[in-house]
């Protein structure tokens, strides 16, 4: 079916697999006469749709982007096993030793995606490390020359067509290679544990353009951290170890086959995002925190011990190879890509007075988030709305990263802070105006990575000496009064905006750390303030508020606290400030979720996302199953012609994806479930030709294996590159075998909470609705239950469109 | 019914509302014609019984005790809600903005849950520091004046009647009062959570029983901790305040009458158990953990942030509490009843080299571990055969109490050990036969609280100056050279045999801390014998081997990895040993799984309880739902009469919990699936005389409201107590209004693994099995999934008993 998609969305422009919601045929009306039903089944007419659309155009191609839509373009991923013959032979052949063997082989994939994504992460640091530290050298020779001579515009040029060139090569990249490799890659990942395929989320390629996106974004200057692509690539990794081949390579390793399936598949991702947090912050409890807060629904003891180990050993990994790089071989002291080094539990201590400070500064965190997520909603929706053309996202890409390079320019250049050189460990120190022996400390911060930044406004003394960063040079001169405040609100200000607008571009990068800088930057700046005030109290530490306000401004955008706490005590290897660090996450999620959503939920409601939440709507207890499901429902008898599947399959009008299998009707029953069958299942079906011929009536041409519907997984062809002949459209395909014959089902009666806690907590992709004689009435599927949302006037519905 | 039940059982000695396996009658025979089931529905005829089994005693009464049985005795918990009419009409009423009055309600008696469960801490923590300071005082007193003048054997007389005398009054109030409030209550709660109702496990009475007799364990001198009980402590508070009243003193408050349900109570109770982990450990994130890991299924986001709440409030008030009360008000310095003292991460690093070494602790924790718990479970045999009479239960707990006192006395007797007085930190300082201005160190371990000596164990430098445990001197000693290796493997043994006698006795006590202690023992031996080894190389400090050995040995014993890893962390504010506490706590696992399961497990199996594990046994696909279920079923119709429904209620044959509803039967038609009725909801109808008398067709007598049914939660009366009149038992009953009218239902074809993982996920308590008509064939409960499992030569079937 054609299909008009919008080129910022996730998905690609290649999407040839849509759902829609099953519209097609009806097989049993409820109410109606038993009999009446099956006529339609066995008749090859057109498909009857729903009265109210234009059978040609269900759908409006166009529509105006908004928040109040369901997309239909998303696929689901079906947790629940179909339990079929096959799947039940098999099972029952594998006895309990080579059940052991799958648990063990279960356990080496973990510890594989756990190797591999620490590799991904050690490849990440290295090589932003080297790349950055040439392009820092090169421009600072530049300056270097310039500021001697005059000229300095041309050092700007240089350092902003240097940013401008790794920026276009890190967009043009992702723009036309792979669109859904752009972000974070956090809300794709959210959305596919929540059981949302989005297409190529899981590819090789994505991991290929996501890794050297997110180098060539940090080299480029942008306000951008490497650390949250870390959890796509995990997720990435484990997709592809765990299948133990790779569509895109063509190459099969022909282990790990019973993995093949969704729910297998699922596990594992959940071990890689996890590894990629652990790797990514060194914190392996809190990758397992995260994909369980964020990603899972069913807690599985096992499952959690696989997740933890798959963290424990990536950050292991990278902490390892890590040390070697640095020439300790033996030491291990990088567990993360960032390390927030070490909080000093003896110096600094909390004491009760300082509680409703952190309060106070969770509030301000969650405004502060609200206004950030505000301000990205807004640019986000101009984007879908102006900038869905692949060039114009890379000039936009171009355009931030010139503006970044000439603000931290022009900071720099008005900036008369000098540093003594001795003692400092800056990396890259620009002397400019300053006096011999010293170095622009201004400089200090936009002559490095992000990371480097947040580590200094943590530990960086208050009083002058041994200063490493814009801010808390501005921090330490403002309390030695030599700067004025308003300058220091500015900074913050710019960079605020600057993260702001970076995020959403059609780049590889997280938010993470600009989120954590920025709060960094504002904590500190209160820190300081409150110690002006107080006439510098011993206890009001600025790196100590520091953290607190990274903590409650990366609250207040992104909206985790369990995890997040974890991820900051495990981070800054301190357990002393969990109560405060919790305290603060749980105001500035409350505060900011007064406002506006966590920005990785905004953006999967604005991709129009068909997300569970956790619970359906709190007032939806008035709808019920029967208000809620698709009806009428495209059904097939246990044996059905060939012709009438290929009918079914083809229709563009409607794309079921499952379809129940009611009895073999001889016009005197009602067509009760029997089970049901999967479209992909069908399609390898038709495929391998399992038909009973008319001629040799009860006679299989080959007998299918389940290796055979693995091989395919997870990319089943299109029933259009199926070719069924004339003669054999008019055989018949017997779906005993192949069908799920206990399929979970709902009455009528259920309410829309019973539904969605059935749905949600099994992971379904279909649910059959049957009345009280089990016969099929309905169909449930995600968009059913994903469209009643609540608004602020109660319970509301979002429309369906084929965006 | 007559119950023999046993007194060692958890249960207590009165369970009268059991539930059996329903097999009273049968309503639709599966394959039979249609019109053959519905006579058996109005018949008031005797139950028809199995076959196989005798019709007066269908269960022999007393069984040989052993952990391939399921008893019969505890009831499930239902946590999915009965959405009836009454039900459904008062959640339409309620509007949006009564449901956020719902959740603040919901944070607020988190809030509570915390608060509180920190008081109990605190009350423990400071009767306990209370008593047995009066207790060592005096028994210094009479040591110190025997010392000199000879017969200390009169001094080993009162200290160990002391002791006994404690343990004497700790045990006869929990022999006598209520038993269940016997151990940790750590397996208690986990049952609880799993969904099976352990009798009076949540009652204000068993609190007030716990936290005596903790007191008076703990002072008793036994080899116990009070960190266990404060998880049955916390959760026993979290029932109480979130149901709004207590039935014990027949109290009620008036709030919170919207949680009166299991779901909403697991819920807290959940939070309660975290709140209990978080106070006694000061880890709230491990809190969390330990109740997601130990109990919770269904990983709930909101949920897990009101119990992280829970946990965070509950450690702050503990802390807070304690802080004043040593006199430091404002420094918030004790998180935790038991502090693991701060492990300087400056200069206790790990290297690479020393992870074999940490693996192969890990080995050993866990054989020693499946030791222990071997031991165990082998007294715990024998003790359910021959010590189940409180009297003797309570000898039992005075002998122990006895030979802990005489084989310290003896231990301090024989040692020579004496260590300068002077900067040292002990509490009550022995000096016995040591010269002017020493102690004898071996008294300080054992003139101490446990949990003191696992601090030193951890801290002591490995330099004699400022020992202050037994193991640490003998440890320090063997470096020295002074003391024979044996001497000190025979203090270890000596402990680990004490503990492991001491689990299981019928007082108030915890494993947590003599695990840590046997662990942190010989953990230090071995750190101590590495460096003596390795030429006392600087890495191989002694604490770390001991937090090492600690983690080892708990993990053999209570098989906990995740949570354990963060309680760990959190108790010791050091998160640089992560990774290699993770190490340990797995290897511990995986090797002691191989011999015998956890010690909870083992508890929970000996006690026959119907504890579902996280997945169906792997093996368990060739049976299906057919196989599995309970059959025949006793259904009622929609309108039933009042006689049937006494007399279904009144059957001692069996005592079913869940009624399937069925149509209204003409004679003609099959009869169908119509809802679910518990019979508690059948006593409230019986006791509000809900009938529609003959005389009065369609005139309900009075309207019932969820109130009713609310406010008889949980203590429903027993059928018994209700009279019905002959006239009444020829009334009808309308159930409709107040059946599930969607209960879950799986078709016969069903896997157990599909039954099951919908039983599981669900929380449910009864699943109705249905045929292809939506008729009743059979009813899967509780029982009917637990009775499978796999055994070491594959799927074993358990057999079900009342005992």
């Amino acid at each position: 079916m054609a299909n008009v998609s919008k080129k910022v969305s996730w998905s690609g422009r290649d999407v040839d697999d849509d759902e829609a919601a099953p519209l097609l045929r009806r097989a049993a009306r409820p109410g109606a006469p038993a009999g009446e039903a099956t006529p339609l089944l066995n008749g090859a007419g057109p498909a009857a749709v729903r009265a109210d659309m234009d059978p040609l155009h269900p759908f409006p191609k166009e529509i105006p982007h908004n928040e109040k839509l369901l997309s239909l373009k998303y696929e689901s991923l079906d947790y629940d096993n179909s339990e079929n013959q096959l799947f039940l032979e098999e099972e029952r052949r594998i006895n309990h030793t080579a059940f052991r063997t799958v648990e063990i082989k279960r356990w080496v994939i973990c510890a594989m995606i756990g190797i591999l994504t620490g590799l991904v992460a050690c490849f990440i640091d290295i090589v932003v490390e080297k790349l950055a530290g040439l392009k820092y050298r090169v421009v600072k020779d530049n300056i270097d020359k310039f500021t001697a001579r005059g000229g300095l515009s041309f050092s700007l040029l240089l350092w902003a067509s240097l940013n401008v060139a790794f920026v276009l090569l890190g967009s043009v990249i992702v723009a036309f290679i792979e669109p859904v490799a752009a972000g974070s890659g956090i809300p794709q990942i959210k959305c596919f544990l929540n059981g949302v395929k989005i297409p190529h989320v899981v590819r090789l390629k994505t991991l290929v353009i996501k890794v050297s996106g997110v180098i060539l974004s940090v080299v480029g200057g942008l306000a951008v951290g490497k650390e949250g692509p870390m959890i796509h690539s995990g997720s990435v990794i484990a997709a592809g170890v765990s299948q133990g081949r790779s569509t895109s390579l063509k190459r099969d390793f022909k282990i790990f086959e019973y993995f093949r399936r969704d729910t297998e598949k699922r596990d594992f991702v959940s071990a890689g995002a996890a590894a990629g947090v652990s790797a990514a912050f060194g914190a392996p409890v809190g990758g397992v925190l995260f994909s369980l807060e964020e990603g899972a629904s069913f807690w599985n003891q096992f499952l959690t011990w696989r997740i933890f180990f798959a963290s424990m050993i990536s950050t292991f990994t990278l902490n390892f190879v890590l040390s070697i790089y640095h020439g300790n071989v033996w030491d291990l002291s990088s567990p993360g890509l960032i390390n927030f080094g070490r909080f000093d539990t003896e110096t600094m201590v909390y004491t009760i007075h300082e509680i409703p400070i952190f309060i106070a500064m969770g509030v301000v965190g969650g405004i502060l988030g609200a206004v950030f997520n505000a301000l990205n909603y807004w640019l986000t929706m101009f984007r879908i709305r102006y900038i869905h053309r692949p060039c114009l996202q890379v000039i936009e890409a171009m355009l931030v990263a010139a503006v970044t390079a000439t603000v931290a320019f022009v900071l720099i250049y008005s900036s008369r802070d000098c540093q003594p050189l001795q003692g400092s460990s800056v990396s890259y120190p620009l002397q400019l105006f300053c006096a011999d022996g010293e170095y622009n400390s201004m400089a200090a911060a936009f002559f490095n990575t992000p990371e480097k930044s947040v580590v200094s406004l943590f530990h960086d003394p208050p009083a002058p000496p041994g200063v490493e960063s814009v801010w808390q040079a501005l921090a330490s001169a403002l309390s030695a009064g030599s700067y004025n405040p308003m300058t220091l609100g500015l900074f913050t200000l710019v960079y605020f905006f600057l993260a702001c607008w970076t995020y959403g571009l059609t780049v590889s990068a997280g938010v993470f750390i600009p989120s954590l800088l920025i709060g960094a930057a504002w904590g500190r700046l209160f820190g300081i303030s409150l110690s002006y005030l107080t006439g510098a109290a011993v206890w009001a530490d600025p790196g100590k508020y520091a953290l607190m306000g990274a903590a409650a401004q990366l609250g207040g955008i992104v909206r985790m606290t369990l995890s997040l706490t974890v991820i900051m005590m495990e981070a800054t290897s301190n357990v002393t400030y969990g109560f405060p660090i919790m305290l603060v996450l749980m105001t500035a999620k409350i505060v900011g979720d007064v406002f506006i959503e966590g920005l990785y939920d905004m953006h999967i409601q604005l991709q129009s996302v068909p997300f569970l939440h956790w619970e359906a709507p709190v007032t939806s207890h008035s709808l019920t199953a029967r208000e809620v499901m698709s009806t009428p429902v495209t059904c097939l008898r246990r044996r059905e012609k060939v012709g009438i599947i290929v009918d079914v399959l083809s229709s563009t009008a409607s794309n079921h994806n499952g379809f129940p299998v009611v009895e073999d009707a001889d016009g005197t029953q009602p067509a009760r479930l029997q089970g049901l069958i999967l479209r992909s299942q069908l399609i390898v079906l038709l495929k391998h030709k399992v038909f009973i011929e008319r001629s040799y009536m009860g006679l299989l041409r080959r007998r299918l294996r389940l290796k055979d519907f693995r091989d395919a997984y997870p990319r089943f062809p299109p029933i259009q590159s199926i070719h069924v002949s004339q003669d054999e459209r008019e055989c018949t395909m017997d779906l005993s075998e192949f069908m799920n014959p206990s399929p979970y089902t709902v009455p009528q009666e259920a309410s829309l909470p019973r539904v969605f806690k059935l749905f949600r907590a099994l992971g379904l992709r279909h649910l059959v609705v049957v009345d009280n004689c089990n016969q099929v009435v309905g169909l449930v599927t995600r968009k059913d239950l994903a469209r009643y949302r609540l608004g602020k006037g109660g319970l509301e519905e979002l429309s369906l469109a084929q965006t």
